[in-house]
């Protein structure tokens, strides 16, 4: 063998999909789709490549540093890779005042690009899915977000999960109510969001080496670890903060939220108030949310939340938005971890090889195969000059279910004889009939 | 309202697709994808970064300046965006020697970035839709091919379009037979290529100008602007060229082919021999294919053909290939120029809107909606403080068919008023019927 004029090699960080994977993403983004359709979420498409002006001065400095740039021989203007959709969809609703009907609920699949270290589970071009509604400001947008993920993940099979809900309002207020301001409070939400990793002493510990006053501290922990069934949780807060107007603000919305969520018939065990849920600090203005796999707990596997103000960066007026991303690379490999698949998600799309005995019956199984393939079945000729072992294996390797056995008898006799692999059943059927019976032993 | 801070707007030549002409792709990319898995060609997918030297010295200088950079601040690889879906599958094949399995059917559904100057139906930003067959010598291969593009035009509704054949061997043999050599025989091409727009006349002119000998043009032109039905186009090949080993070859091969796509029940009149259709030089080795849209003439939708020395880059070892690519984007726009669109293919994926009649009914419309969501009907629940007839505007501007009433008459009789916008039918049933009445409602 000669040598190859090019080593073939992927860039850092990159991935290619052979098809065995893409089967199984595909389904995941097929369902993803359907129940997005299913809630009137409607799909956007933003380019690959916007300006770069676009997107800087959004992420804060150490995330822009992982954008990728892009440039052609004599371009002049500068371009760079999307770095997340949210600032895409806020460029787009002010982009396109004319064209867009409010409440305007969007969704997007798409890949995005970030320059991080590559390490196991994390990639520099990973897709992100992002359902989100523009132009709600009542709870019930946020409600139908909840519902929407509730909804998918139930239908990818996922049987244990755990929305956590908070507000960013009320981790102001829990500020407020700490008598930590500025500094202290960035501080404290940083902390608190290390709550599921470092737990309660870790936290308590940090906040205190930081030098906040150990009152402080032990007021926050309190609040913030207290758990209270349902809407008992929202009671307790509302008696601790009640002089605090935008506690009390925060605890409304809640209410109304889980008011909307009820009439949604969603199950009350589906979510809970969770205030050691920070999702940082970012552009949250309202409710924020997160899900979590429990049992066994695998992490968190979608974020978002209400962000009132990212549209007005573009549009000059603010326009009420709230969403969430789901981490639709983790939800893949947790599937696979799970064993979330239905068994008919192979690694092949293919149900029936049509094998060739030989020149002269070759085109007596080029003609099965156009039969087949008007009958829905989806199929491929075997294509190379093998013995029908090999043409067997081929099958077997590929995971192929079902083989049709084309020779002189059978054609003589306007028969086929079908054989399913894992079993090795065979049955000899008419012609008309080979649809039909390969149905029948895919099932 | 206030200045923005930054005007929303996109790089040259990029398109944002707003969901109205996403129904519509996508209503393409999934028959696409439908015909491909019914052939059993398989997803494949490669990152839209590769390293800056698996695209270099493969498209041409020219083409080459067009391709756009990437890199990230202290990065060190060098990269570049995918400028087509051929050269990552021939890396594909030659990285993954051990996982892959031949012969390897893929299809390959993705955007392409070039940096050419955008105009009209031409962007910088755009999805290419390649189906190849990697490891299959025989015309089998080839007759696949052009079975795949016949299904996937006929099932997008394309009423007249017809399937131009060639053979790369052919256009050598011509050259030896006019006695034209080395540049004499590119020029030729490149002439020839033109026939469609500037006719034999045009052509016959252009060679004439280019010093080609008169006896030369004329007996080329006798020959490819031959017209002779099906097979008889080949036997007067034969005849004509009977003493030059190489036009043999091709037209054995181009007969091999007809006999494989008889065998697959294609009509003779789906496809032709045209010795005119040269597309360029670049890597093809044999049979050579095109398809035109006729009646009314709207030019090329599919190219390709067999090169079976480009895999050999990344390999060292030759592997037989032979492919299409779709022009998915111009298929797109012909769909809307021919209307192939179907009626339900709409400006919206949302089925029914359930309206609000006021905060005191919010929750039984929001209970409603979840009913019909878990019944299978696309929904959407009006989340605004709206008059009803507002909302009903909201629907009829975007195209939702089907309305859902519940005021407190209906809510008190445990019913619900439906209402079909395009010709204003009501209904009223009771609530459990409402999923089954609203897909009555829409056929």
């Amino acid at each position: 063998m000669a040598k190859p004029k090019i080593e073939p090699r992927l860039p850092k960080g990159m991935r290619d999909f052979l098809p065995q994977q893409m089967i199984k993403r595909e389904y995941v983004f097929n369902i993803v789709r359907e129940v997005f359709h299913l809630y009137g979420f409607e799909p956007l498409q933003t380019p690959v490549l916007e300006l770069h002006e676009t997107l800087m001065g959004k992420y804060g400095e150490d995330a822009e540093k992982l954008i990728f740039n892009a440039q052609h021989p004599g371009g002049k203007e500068e371009l760079a890779l999307r770095y997340d959709l949210t600032v895409p969809l806020a460029r787009v609703v002010a982009q396109y005042q004319n064209d867009i009907t409010l409440p305007f609920k969007r969704y997007q699949l798409s890949p995005v690009w970030r320059a991080e270290r590559p390490q196991r589970g994390r990639y520099r071009e990973f897709y992100q899915c992002d359902a989100d509604i523009v132009g709600v400001q009542s709870m019930s947008g946020d409600a139908e977000i909840l519902s929407l993920i509730i909804s998918v993940l139930t239908r990818l099979g996922f049987p244990q999960f755990m929305v956590k809900v908070n507000n960013r309002k009320l981790l102001t207020a829990i500020g407020q109510y700490a008598g930590a301001d500025g500094e202290q409070l960035a501080d404290l939400y940083r902390s608190i969001d290390k709550f599921d990793k470092i737990g309660a002493n870790g936290v308590r510990g940090e906040l205190v080496t930081r030098g906040v006053d150990a009152e402080v501290v032990t007021r926050i922990m309190d609040l913030v670890t207290a758990r209270h069934p349902g809407l008992e949780q929202l009671d307790f807060l509302e008696d601790v903060m009640a002089n605090l107007p935008i506690a009390q603000e925060a605890i409304r919305e809640l209410r109304e939220l889980a008011a909307h969520l009820d009439a949604a018939h969603i199950a009350p065990d589906k979510y809970e108030f969770d205030l050691t849920m920070v999702r940082g600090l970012g552009y949250y203005t309202g409710p924020i949310f997160e899900t979590i796999i429990t049992e066994p707990n695998l992490g968190s596997v979608t974020g978002g939340g209400r962000y009132d103000d990212l549209v007005g960066l573009f549009r000059g007026e603010s326009l009420p938005t709230t969403g969430t991303s789901l981490g639709i690379e983790r939800i893949i490999d947790l599937m696979d971890i799970l064993n979330l698949y239905p068994a008919h998600i192979g690694g092949t799309v293919v149900q029936a090889l049509v094998t060739v005995f030989g020149a002269d019956t070759r085109a007596e199984s080029t003609g099965l195969v156009a039969e087949l393939r008007a009958a829905g079945v989806r199929s491929e000729l075997f294509m190379l000059d093998r013995p029908i072992g090999k043409q067997i294996n081929y099958a077997d390797k590929k995971g192929i279910p079902v083989v049709a056995l084309l020779g002189a008898d059978e054609i003589a006799a306007g028969t086929v004889k079908l054989k399913r692999l894992a079993d090795g059943q065979e049955v000899i059927v008419s012609r008309a009939a080979v649809p039909a019976t390969i149905a029948d032993l895919l099932r």
